[in-house]
């Protein structure tokens, strides 16, 4: 079934290192178990920002022209013969990794350790700067009425948000901190928001974003160009620490802070990736005060939740939207992200408006 | 209650580093919620000495003379009036740290992060180098007439691996890389027989202790003077890694060996004390490979499990005493302990003897 | 140190079966770790009408005359020479459960589970309805100036709530169904939107409980008197059922309702005791839906915790307090409970009014 | 690829009640990720059975010929054109429910509850007995030369086990009840075994299922037609009840012991299905000891792990099969395994001998 779907579509693809031309290409056909949708709005993520400029990240690297963006939301345009999740026409939000179903991972309910995924917009998958995708329909999720796509396209950073919170077990009442309040940490502000802790703590250097952390329910802000962190969490704890901190900025003094911030028996999630690879740690602080750690890659079982959170009104996502652009000046956005960074939040793409 | 207790009796008092003297003390006096041990057995553990020669560790500071000695078991001398779980007679082993039991740690069930904790041979707290000591009802637990004295100190160190193994959720059908074969690791490896990993892979640099490690339950054992530790785990594991790891050396490169052995998803316990506090720690590992890993500090409700374990006969952990002296030789059980660390798996001081 | 506590004081004491009579007793002598509290609100529960009526609860028999009262707060008055947890002129919660603190349950952090427990107004040990209580420090919790007396002894029925959702791990953004809208069925409500569950769906007969429900958070209510619970929680979950049922009637066909208003893999827990014993339960449901079912004792180490709710203004509890009376009417407000239970939500003596 | 296969084969379809007929049907035809085993031993379940004397299991009923029989293993005879997991000539057990990989529970990693799982011999799905089926390669999982394929078709019964010991968290040293020593009960106590439980405790009125319970791994047997099963365990745990209890045997009279011989905060596993549906529970027990019951339907994730513990020797498994026949005696099989059934521990159909 389909729903008058043109043959061709405009795609932004990159060629090289800043360089994304707007090219005209066959709209994709679909399997049996395949969706088809209209990309009605895409998040540009850090992640898209590094292979455009660095045309890489840790092992996977961009070998051919491919097309960036996978945090995105749109319409079904057609399905396959055996979708039975979604209709055509129905508004979705599409989690971008496909994963096998039937390794140990995914057996297990870990399918974000699928190591046959296949990422939307990592090398050599294409993404979602494109006016159609296909996506198998185990990974479309339908969205009420009243999201709008840029929300439903958040949800791609909001789960990294909500995973967190589930590996850490992140409980009602309780007190978080959260370093780095790039999109994701904003968003996991509103994670840890959803799930009722009561003091969310949060760091960054930029007052645009700490203002904007204010709004997704921060209730504690720390700049920490002018204030020490660990002093002002001790402070704001009672000189406790806090039961969790998670750590999105993919910084080593960061990293640090946050380890630091924690209470006896606290627990710490590493959401971000640093630059180098080796960070030293204190390590009897971690023995001598039980801390867990948990690594965090991606999310599983995210989607229903996110989009359950944001329709109960949690949060305005829609408040992080800084810049918006038509797909033809998908360069200029990716420029402006990498030299606006301090005026920016999240900055979307529109392929079909 | 009473068993024909002295008024005087002999201790092992350190004045000083490497400076133990013999010496006559009162019996203590117990109060009603107390029981006098006559000790029978007490293991010297590295940390009995690192406050002989350095006269301390971390933040805790021999002050004063200070009897050492923590891993003891003994028979019931005497009992206070409220005292319901044990006779005069019976014979016990001691867990050596008494908790406050109303703190929040302590009623939530993790009383090993107990802030009042009073723990035997940590300054100012006397240890068990004496013939008599007394202990709070509730860490005194009676042991079946099949274990010996020996057996039942040894249960102290035991409880690290016992502890370990709950707080990494090993599970029987697993496979466990340990490292660090001294008296804490050779015991970890019982622990982890006694969940039922059905491999066990073990590290040291002496082939004394990996020939102990086999009669532990090691499956495989790796001389890291001889073989690339990770090489040899990848070998064992069909180049997947272990599900769970257990570093217990407390070195730098053992850890990040123990990071570098899990597979996906797999589990780190921090049990060893570096000397140094940073230690750098490979991030994108952790988080692309989603690690949990867990500092490990004490034990808690591990005794009863303990006893259980070793009265099945899971091990023969006698085979781990290499050397015995009188109380009156416990500077030159340390000395000997010290001087040839290699010839030397867990030496027992029997006080009454 | 005190703080002007006179010698006697005025109780409620209950003689035999609906004879209560005020009399004047001593004040409590408190031990070192003790601390005085006067009185200020007292919540009737259930369970103090059982005795009243009945003079027994299943094995527990009032045998000689008995204080009755559990939910409480008040004002220290003096504490003992150990206590450091709070000063005189505190206002604080009552957590009425002191458990030994040193059994297996203790030490596990179930103590909930102590069998040697001793429960304010539950026979031999007196309760609350009197103008001075002794009680151990640990089970004293200093509360906010915001927060009423009356909030304060509703902590105690909110633990059951807070208790069922640890119990059954009710996570942010799922489906609850309670049944039975009693002072512990509408704290569960509350219980249920601290955690963050999304659709709290709740069942009762009386008008009264179902409107105080809404009050407390619920989103839909069932009159049972009307409609089938089961069929309006299945429209409601869209034919899917509810993550989450919580018993608190402790009625056999409401219990088999919150069985039949599961989902597959759902959970239920059982908070409500039922008249009789035996109940039939649909036992092919539970194993093939592999429901998990759990029994709800009291609670542990909720009182941080729902202080730290209702001072966050999760809900205003204090609109659940129907009917207020002096100490000297405590009889008077047993007979109004039991004779107009359909108009009376919380009824509150308070002994220093 | 393929080895040989044939184009037709031998099949034992049951017509109706009681009438099982060998015919010749084709071989199927494999898709590209499935396999196509050739079946070399298959064991006989009482599901079969049932379906065999009334046509049904519940609302599972039989319309047309079937071929009964799900626990079975083989030889790999041909592989579909994307299958990486196996090889032709692999010996395998067979995992017989094939789930969607696609829905809410097979994310979760709690397949066995996905609602549209393609069970064997499940009408109108057809078994094992026959000489070839095809299955989907994740449900193929390749055994050592060390276990003969009766073993390996006994992974399907020993899996229910293992997922009763996960889902009740029975932990090494515990002490559990295991009702019924059919089947199942026999192989839970293998996996009872292997989890390391320390007391086993296990009912029959059998004195030739007890006796293989004893070489299966169980410490204690109970003959419930001489003795109380209740006052044996309390005996056998000094009075103090067990950790665990699994009811197999799906009687009334056995749940409500199962519950009975339950510690405080016990947990209980109902694995056994009762003719009738409602069976009444002690609710107040449940409640007031915070007792934990957990359905039980199939398993999950059990395959590797249960050849892990089999290759390990936990327990000789060969040892419960009683009688064995070829295809062509299906029929006599199933009669003997009624009418003889006190006789017959596990009945093994051996279609290509």
């Amino acid at each position: 079934m389909t729903n008058n779907v043109p043959t061709t579509m405009k795609a932004a693809v990159m060629h090289s290192i800043r360089d994304i031309r707007i090219e005209t290409l066959p709209v994709p056909q679909i399997k049996d178990d395949e969706v088809l949708v209209k990309v009605m709005a895409v998040g540009i993520c850090g992640s898209d920002l590094h292979y455009y400029t660095d045309g890489r990240i840790g092992h996977y690297k961009v070998e051919k022209p491919i097309i960036l963006g996978h945090e995105c939301a749109g319409e079904v345009a057609a399905i396959g013969a055996n979708v039975n999740r979604v209709r055509v026409g129905d508004r979705v939000a599409v989690e971008p990794g496909v994963t096998c179903g039937t390794c140990e991972a995914c057996k297990e309910g870990r399918y974000n350790l699928c190591p046959d995924v296949e990422f939307l917009a990592t090398p050599p998958v294409d993404g979602a700067f494109v006016q159609y995708i296909k996506m198998r329909q185990d990974f479309v999720f339908q969205i009420p009425d009243t999201l709008s796509y840029e929300e439903a396209a958040l949800i791609e950073p909001f789960s990294v948000g909500i995973h967190a919170a589930a590996r850490t077990k992140l409980q009602a009442g309780e007190t978080v901190a959260i370093m780095g309040m790039g999109p994701v940490g904003l968003m996991a502000v509103a994670a840890a928001k959803a799930v009722g802790a009561r003091k969310i703590i949060v760091t960054d250097l930029e007052p645009l974003r700490l203002k904007a952390a204010k709004e997704m329910g921060a209730t504690h802000t720390i700049n920490v160009a002018e204030q020490n962190p660990i002093d002002e969490i001790s402070k704001i704890t009672n000189g406790k620490g806090v039961d969790v901190a998670w750590e999105t900025a993919g910084n080593p003094a960061t990293l640090q802070s946050a380890l630091s911030s924690l209470q006896r028996g606290g627990r710490l999630a590493i959401v971000g990736l640093p630059a180098q690879n080796e960070i030293p740690l204190n390590i009897p602080f971690i023995a001598d005060n039980e801390v867990d750690i948990y690594g965090i890659f991606r999310y599983a079982n995210t989607y229903p939740k996110g989009i359950n959170f944001l329709s109960s009104g949690i949060v305005d996502a829609k408040k992080l939207v800084t810049d918006q652009y038509g797909l033809e000046d998908t360069m200029e956005a990716m420029e402006r992200a990498l030299n606006h960074k301090n005026e920016c939040l999240k900055i979307v793409v529109y392929p079909n408006q």
